[in-house]
């Protein structure tokens, strides 16, 4: 697969950003929520999602040069009007007002209406462990969920992500779509061509599907659980939890009002997010050890097989971020290197350039 | 099956507590608590476990003459020693904390260490509801899931619960297990002498097992998920997400040191629990309404069974109380009244009268 500097992909997204029309530190904020999910190996809302953003931009679905604004604030809560900024501006925002609370109040917790696509809910949540803090960070979405037994989809994928510190610099990170399977996995099974497994989609007729290509034309994912028997339902009813904490705290459109994010956007989606952090140090002392003593308690569990090592939440991403980083490049498929040359020349800046083909 | 009146099932849990050396207002919590599961239809938590609570302070495990001690506290956060109270106790006081510092500071999080079964981890969180908060409790519990890859347990089923209120006295109730499925539920297919779905559990040999009988003995619940290519992982993840909320807040035993549920139980579990609560009034207006539309488009969605309508999160609870309700009894298994007959006549109490055999 063709790799690219991971220097090269920061600067060809800076340059896109700041083609469409965002400020500097935007563009470089955005660029770095990106650059992220490309590191860590979670490609589908890395750079495959820049010509969406900016899209966003030149139609004016979303304002890069918005600056949000506090509409209600007490000691340990805020609520917060995005202004259709940029996912990384209101991002950094929202987080950092939670980050400030819960250092001055023990619990910061932010709900945000008016937002457009802040990436992944990871990144969020890791803002705040990087102080020292629990962070926590949820969005709603455009309906992908059936919910059980529905035939129509109405719920989102509705990400929960929580991070934690440990000692010695490690951590615990969460993150999760409250869906079996994000549709990004989907389009991986047709590329590869391989079947879905059961429980991650249903087909036009409702019925249960393993085909890849079908499945991804419907656009129809099971919760997290998959069908009734399996609990499904838990996976809705954390959709749901997800919703009451974004759209019913911040007053933002209900995912089922949610249009599908798309090239040809001519709303703002006015999705509703929400921050949260809080400090252990307002509670037990040791926080840190406890959280490193986990880690390494589920690390080192017996595997089924030797060769699979059970695996501490965020420790996959952990390691790809290593990999990453000490080969200096991103490997991206070659689709997507053809789809960034047309879209440099669109919006005129210079190609992304591959350092192996 | 036989029916005991709601009455007759309050007053008999009542007086196995009294008898089990409970204070009359301690017996009068702790039998609400437990009624309340019976009455919605969740058996497993309710007079099911009433010999456990019982055999715990008779053994001194648990103290329900403990008062429970703030021993640090912000505007917005409190961490309690629960001082091995009974499950009721320690909730009521640490949700009353949770919801006097919501309502003058927006939030309340409280964490808390030594603690006993605290029963449904949705009765937290609908009690913050009734204050018309969005309420929400988690509780570590012992090992019984296999994380995933892992060969042995690690992990409790450390349950999710999030009320909030709508419109019109309705609301939204999520309550989950992180696992697919609680023992309880597998200990029910053993009776009806059902197999298991796929994904509920692992047999001692570490592969699936549909067998009820073999799962329940090797107690190896999988996340909810199920299996790695189901990505079991995300439950897994959302129980070591609870673990960080309450051992890690709390200070008290993680998971993998908490000892086994058993009528024999010699150790104070120490465990650790979280109770938060919001008030929807710091932010946007017009939450309830939200929260009401969320409802009704779920409820109106169309099902796939014309004959099982889309439940929204916390409907069926609702609809199983106002049966029970109705009716005004409750039905137990034979062997439960039986079991309760031989309890009684130990801790010198009036028997459990049925009114239907």
């Amino acid at each position: 697969m063709p790799e690219v500097r991971v220097e090269e992909a920061q600067r060809f997204m800076e340059e896109s950003l700041l083609a469409g029309g965002a400020p500097l530190s935007e563009a470089k904020a955005h660029a770095d929520l990106l650059l992220h999910a490309d590191i860590v190996g979670h490609y589908s809302h890395g750079m495959n999602r820049l010509e969406l953003y900016i899209n966003d931009m030149k139609s004016g679905v979303c304002n890069p040069h918005a600056e949000q604004i506090i509409l209600k604030e007490t000691a340990a809560t805020a609520w917060v009007d995005g202004c259709d900024g940029l996912g990384a501006t209101v991002g950094n925002f929202c987080m950092d007002l939670a980050i400030k609370k819960a250092k001055e109040f023990g619990v910061g917790w932010v709900a945000v209406k008016r937002c457009n696509h802040n990436g992944m809910a990871g990144y969020w949540a890791l803002k705040a462990e990087k102080e020292g803090l629990i962070g926590m960070s949820f969005t709603n979405s455009a309906p992908i969920m059936v919910p059980t037994r529905s035939k129509q989809r109405a719920c989102g994928t509705n990400p929960i992500s929580l991070a934690a510190p440990a000692t010695g610099g490690d951590s615990i990170v969460v993150d999760l779509a409250t869906t079996t399977a994000a549709m990004g996995k989907v389009e991986m099974q047709v590329r590869k061509g391989e079947p879905l497994p059961e429980g991650w989609a249903l087909g036009p007729d409702c019925k249960p599907t393993t085909d890849p290509q079908l499945a991804f034309e419907t656009g129809h994912l099971l919760p997290l659980g998959g069908f009734e028997k399996t609990s499904g339902y838990k996976g809705y009813c954390l959709s749901a939890m997800v919703e009451v904490l974004c759209s019913g705290l911040s007053g933002s459109r209900a995912t089922h009002n949610v249009p599908q994010w798309s090239h040809t956007q001519t709303e703002a989606p006015n999705l509703g997010q929400c921050y949260v952090a809080v400090d252990p140090d307002c509670f037990a002392p040791g926080f840190g050890e406890r959280i490193a003593d986990c880690l390494q308690h589920w690390r080192n569990l017996e595997p089924v097989d030797p060769t699979l090592p059970v695996l501490a939440p965020g420790d996959k991403e952990k390691k790809n971020a290593k990999i990453t980083n000490a080969r200096g490049t991103i490997m991206y498929p070659q689709s997507q290197l053809d789809s960034a040359k047309i879209f440099a020349e669109r919006i005129g800046i210079r190609p992304l350039e591959a350092v192996k083909a």
